[in-house]
This record gives C-alpha cells, structure tokens and sequence, in this order.
C-alpha cells in the first residue's frame, strides 16, 4: 500500500502544492500565488484539508525560499529568517503548516530538497559530496556530504562567494559586490548590459563572463569541497549552450592542478530531475531524508 | 591500562615520530629529517621496532604532507600522490609502514588530522562544521562534518581559492595566480614585496593585503559551509596582530548579510593544540577516529 505526504516547494512566486506517494506520482496537485504570508498559507491549507479526510497523509514536507531558520534553539525554527520579500520576514511557516494540518513537518531549504531528490533519485547519486547550485534571479546552493545535507551555523548561501573578476568592480550585489549573484544572477547581468539576459545575442560578451564567472565559482567548490558532482540549473542556465561551455572553462581554471578520476564534464552537469526537483526535495523530506522537523 | 599508538606527523621538512598513549601522553619522540623516502622510511622504522618489543603497539596513525591518495579504488591508496616535491611522487608511505611494521595504518593529510584533533580535544569540540588551515610555505585545509572528515574526490586543496584582489594579477602560484596560496602564503608575500614576510614592518602594506586575501577566504568558507570554526595556524599566522585583523575584515565583507548566532572573533580563531596539533592528529588517526586505513 501507498504511503502519501504532502509536498510543497514554496517559492517566491508560488508555492506548488502536491499530494504524492512514495513512488514519486503526484496524486493531486495545486499552484497558488506566492502573496501575503496570511492568504497564501490559508490557501495552502485549503488544499490540504480535504485531502486529508480521503488520504492518510503522513507527513509534510516543505522545500522554502530561503533564508529559513534552521537553528533548533530559536524560537523561528522552521520559519522564514529575515528576507528582503515584502511582508515574509520571521513568518513561523513550518510551525503554521504543523499546528494547523496536525502532521510533522519536515523543512528545509528548496536548494536543500534539491540536492537531497538528486543524491535520492537523480545525478548525485553514490556521490560523497554533491553540490545543486540554481542561477536565476538569485543564487542558491545546497550541499550533501554523506547522504545529509550539509548545514553549519545556517544553511549555505554560496551564490554570494566572491570571485575575481577582470572588470572592476561590477557586481550588483547590494551586500557584495563581486559576487556570484552580484555577478552571474538574471538581474545582474541585466544591470550590467542594460538588457535583459534573454535578449542578449549568442555572441554577446556577456556570456563568456557569465561562463567565466560560474566556472570560477565551479573552480573554488571543486578545490574546497572536491564534489563528484556540481548540478547546475536554473533559469539563467537555460540559455543554449551555455552550460557546456562551464567545464572547459573550469578546467582551465584548474590548469592540471588536480588529479580527478573523472572528467569536468562528468562533475558539471544539468539537474536530472527538471521542474520537478522542488516537489521531489519536498517529498525527500516528508519522507524523513532531512534532517529538520516540527512534530505535532 | 593504557594502549599505544605509532602516531607520525610527516612534513616536507621533518617527520616527528612519536610513542603516544591514548592520554595523549608522548612516551617517545623523535625528529627525523625528510631526505629521500627510501632513508627517511628506514629511519622511521630503525626508531619503531626496538619500541614494537617494548610495547604493544595497536596501530599507527600517520598525518602526512599531502597530496596523499585517498582513493581507496587505487593502487597507491595511503601513498603519496603526485608531488612537486623530488623523489617523493608515488611513494607508497603507508603500504611500506605497514608491511614494514605489522601495524594497522590508519592515514590522511596532516591538515585532516589538525581539524580531526581540533574536533575531539580542541577549539572544533561540538561543531557541526569547522574548517582547519594552515597558512605557511604554502595553504593546507581541512574540514569536518558531523565528526567525518570531509573527503570528496580528492582532499581539499581549499588554498587554491581564487580570490578577488584589488592588484591586477599579482598572484604567485604556478597553477592559479590568485588563489589563496599565491597570494598569501610565504614565498608569495616575499615574491611581491621582494622582502621576507618576518622582515616586513608592522605598517607596511603588504600585511592589510594579507588580512584582505584571508578574509575574502574566511567569507567564502562561511558563505559556503557555515562552519562554527575557522581554525587558522601556520607560520604566516604567527606575525604578531595579523589574526585579530582578519575577523573585523570578514564582517565588513560580509556586510551583514547573515545573522549569525555568535561573532565573527568567535568563528575566526587560533589552533588550541598549537606545535601538537600534526601529532595530535596522527594520533587521532591511529585511534580510529578517520576514514582511511591499511590493515595487515
């Protein structure tokens, strides 16, 4: 017999609400508008309860836009940090979702979830170290050591490393400057070129300090961390081509400096799991994979 | 009663050889130069076997120069792997220990060892994640997760960071230019100033450059991994006002964008196993407390 959970990615535009078994099939499935905190969650919880009066939903897993809070000794543990989204900041999102559906929820960041669902499902699998980074309008990055994710004194934020550049100072990073999301993030590149990303030509300039810049953050994750796999995706990263041009790049970078019993493009690759890593990361979760929860 | 452990600290310059107790007691010592591996490895086995009939020795620990192979799937597993340093490429150092001595070989880089002994006896106790680097001759690091020494495709050779520098390429290593080791380490502060780091005064430039590359690195570490703990040592480290510097920097580079449960003088901190922690750390080793091993 099927065991069902409840899966929600919840992003900074919508929040993708999901009733699914263990075999991965989403049973039912909903979109609702990232809004207020207050009537998103009331539609979130809208969903749910009538499918609980015809599922025995176990549990809950919510894969979050960051920054959450991951310290079990606050008192926002499961909750939205301090963020720049309007109106979201200390929003106790697991803690609401736990108090009014009664499951245990477990929770963690989308990027998280999604490095979970690849060493669970996807690319990363067998790997000791594995890193998911997504490009789009910010930078996100999760890491998995040994099967768990990794989480120090928060949880990573590695889009805001700072990296050399050959420009002068012309990150957009409000905090940083040069660094990756002030470098390589769409609205980035779009301060930069005055032009939206995917406007800019194939043979734009912009793109080979796009490759530059990520093969370089590649670069440093490969010397610090010696991943087996860096997935990466994203929306900037749907530009044709681009991708492939990261592992060379890097390489050269790395100018035979390490030994690696694998080639560059068999580390840098495309997420496996498409626009479904957010829900499999929620179901990871729910699944008891993570390592954070609120049970009732 | 007490059990005995070979614990070895194999440098570039120097292999310290001790008798240890799991007190962390050294019943002997002794220095022997790093010449060739052939003299060397018969003077580390002419100082152990009088002792092998003094003492039931239960293992050996041995935390090397790297870069060591740590890849079990090899034939040179535990040996050293490609290196610049003459005769020393391929040199299967535990396999011999082991053949040589009957003895259990448990290895891995000195560095690993560093923040294995920092995790169990020293400033990394109860750290989810702590980083140990050793900034000298050149850039060592190692990393702990979840009481694991951190160990991917390769070690971390997190001293080749690149890094952002306001100098238009003023890095010294080969391989990199700007990373960490070409811009920080010995032979690169005297290479840019054409003057021996001790030789330098306190107001020269050179040293606010210093602070700047290892704090861009601290930051990068904490964006990345979040650690409790960046252990730095190494003789760099040693000039007198250098490491408080380097916290106050950190901040301003991170610029707030954290909320952090404690400060940044807190994460940034000196080794508290001073010239014991390479010892320290092959006896961790010998205990059982890595991931590497050779067994008879």
């Amino acid at each position: 017999m099927s065991e069902y959970y409840a899966a929600i990615e919840a992003g900074g535009t919508k929040f993708n609400c999901a009733l699914m078994n263990s075999n991965r099939e989403i049973i039912e499935l909903t979109r609702i508008a990232t809004t207020t905190p207050q009537e998103t969650i009331s539609q979130v919880l809208a969903f749910y309860r009538p499918l609980q009066a015809l599922y025995k939903i176990k549990s809950l897993g919510l894969a979050s836009f960051g920054p959450m809070d991951l310290n079990a000794n606050s008192g926002n543990y499961g909750g939205i940090a301090k963020t720049p989204k309007p109106s979201w900041s200390y929003t106790p999102l697991s803690q609401k979702l736990n108090a009014e559906l009664g499951l245990p929820v477990f929770f963690d960041t989308d990027v998280n979830g999604a490095i979970l669902a690849e060493y669970l499902w996807g690319k990363a699998q067998n790997s000791k170290v594995a890193v998911y980074v997504t490009i789009g309008t910010g930078v996100g990055g999760g890491i998995i050591v040994n099967g768990h994710i990794l989480n120090g004194l928060h949880h990573p934020e590695m889009g805001h490393m700072l990296l050399p550049t050959k420009e002068d100072n012309n990150g957009h990073c409000p905090f940083h400057g040069n660094c990756l999301e002030g470098l390589a993030a769409g609205p980035s590149i779009q301060k930069t070129w005055q032009e939206k990303a995917e406007n800019l030509a194939d043979d734009h300039p912009a793109w080979q300090q796009q490759v530059d810049h990520i093969a370089a953050f590649c670069h440093n994750l490969i010397v610090t961390l010696g991943p087996e796999k860096i997935i990466l995706g994203g929306g900037v990263l749907q530009k044709p081509g681009l991708l492939e041009k990261i592992a060379p790049q890097c390489e050269e970078k790395l100018n035979q400096y390490l030994t690696l019993p694998q080639t560059l493009d068999e580390i840098i690759v495309a997420p496996s799991l498409g626009d479904k890593s957010g829900l499999y990361g929620a179901l990871a979760l729910a699944m008891g994979h993570g390592s954070h929860q609120i049970n009732c």
